[in-house]
């Protein structure tokens, strides 16, 4: 992975904590809300272009490579704008997007990346987990939603199963959108006091604010457990939304540049197909 | 169906001739291209709020509807333009794309509507297929894929598959973007002549494109046999690409205005609540 771009400040690498995180901050990037917006347009250009690249390999059957955009994030933090804003801009034909809710009866009959292993994206496509299979290890630790030793065992079973992926040519980025619990309650009330956005609130959104602290701990064991070369975790404040577009839109740059996807080479002879569409 | 759309011009009805489309005409509006262009930018606005509503409604549980747009085409008549431009402009969360390629050979081991039921959008999604079940009456007619009877029984089955999709809420709009063979040389050449794009090419495109007669009547049948009240055909002149994205784009306006979807009333105890998170 490029080691330039400015994201590298966000990784998580040893000894990262984050509380040191502030939510608030713009790190690695110097410009302001309106330079911001003027980059993420520009980045788009270019993600379109890497995008095709890659998607083109994959409709003449040569395509190894692909990418997974892991999200997580407390509520209100902004999966749904990074969706819509920044994988949003690219053609929709090569993005493959798993939103993960509570798991069904069926999917509980199974273990916890049975689910997951199948909405992996194929070779060639920009895969998005909207939530994923960390919420086995927060919510799951949080809630209890399964014994100690059952939690603890799946940190070994995630990491073995994402370096596996990566090997098969998965370029795995896993982001934590990060919110201070005060823009939580800015952001949930407006979605109460507007009739228009009361869809997006769920009473149990607050129960799950009243737990912050555990989320917080929760989240640092995954950083502390998960974070791998094969498959880093990207801690991105996400108070200002324009920056956290920005910074997610750029690691998905940097994993396509990483692949640097090239135009497929004609496996026919172009000039004999030129004569042939000439005369048809 | 709102009757006052424009596009009610393109829809197939009784005596409905394919040979007297011209598919550089642009029937129904009377603007050009930058017009047209500017009209498209505002369509997406409007499909934007319309497809949020629907998507909210899906999010809290109550939704019922689902619009599934139905394309096919001849090679470069400009699907995934389509796809990109018009379907691409709505938020990826509430769209279900699906792309129908040869079938695998489990699908073959089943009937033709095997894998289409599998991939109908739920409700309050907006469902595409890019190729669909039709593919089985085009191709597979015009290579004579399956024997004459089986051809017969899929017209009769294709009406009663769709009038039972469409009775569950499914708004169905099916939509054959119309070129002619003068434009399709032009837009393969290109293709060769641009190593980017020689992806996009398949020598198999020429094969088919000398069948453009046959083709032709097939859809006329396909026209004549399955244009219901429950699932219109409409067939879109696509010489001019900006014509036929905007013409889907009012095609998928009138079906979400037709659902007329409202945000959703909370079922919570909005004041409590606001209480609640202040406390929190």
């Amino acid at each position: 992975m490029n080691a330039h771009t400015w994201t590298q400040n966000l990784r998580v690498g040893p000894g990262f904590r984050l509380a040191d995180v502030d939510p608030d901050a713009t790190p690695g990037y110097d410009h302001g809300k309106s330079r911001g917006r003027e980059d993420l347009a520009a980045g788009l250009e270019r993600l379109n272009d890497l995008q095709e690249r890659l998607f083109a390999q994959s409709r003449v059957g040569t395509a190894q490579d692909a990418v997974l955009l892991v999200l997580q994030a407390m509520d209100s933090a902004g999966k749904g704008g990074i969706v819509r804003h920044v994988v949003g801009g690219v053609d929709p034909q090569g993005v493959a997007l798993a939103a993960f809710k509570a798991p069904t009866e069926e999917e509980r009959r199974h273990d916890f990346l049975w689910r997951v292993e199948k909405r992996l994206p194929e070779p060639g496509f920009i895969g998005v987990f909207d939530r994923s299979h960390y919420e086995d290890v927060l919510i799951g630790r949080v809630r209890q939603l399964a014994d100690a030793a059952e939690i603890e065992r799946r940190y070994d079973a995630i990491t073995a199963f994402e370096e596996r992926v990566a090997a098969s040519g998965v370029r795995i980025v896993k982001v934590m959108l990060h919110i201070s619990p005060e823009e939580q309650k800015a952001r949930l009330m407006e979605r109460l006091e507007r009739p228009d956005k009361h869809w997006k609130y769920n009473p149990g959104d607050v129960d799950e604010r009243m737990l912050w602290p555990q989320y917080m701990q929760a989240y640092q064991t995954v950083f502390d457990r998960t974070s791998t070369d094969a498959a880093p975790w990207y801690v991105v404040p996400a108070n200002a939304k324009w920056y956290a577009r920005l910074a997610v839109q750029e690691l998905l740059l940097a994993a396509l540049q990483d692949i640097d996807p090239q135009w497929p080479v004609a496996d026919f002879d172009v000039e004999a197909e030129k004569r042939r569409l000439a005369a048809s």
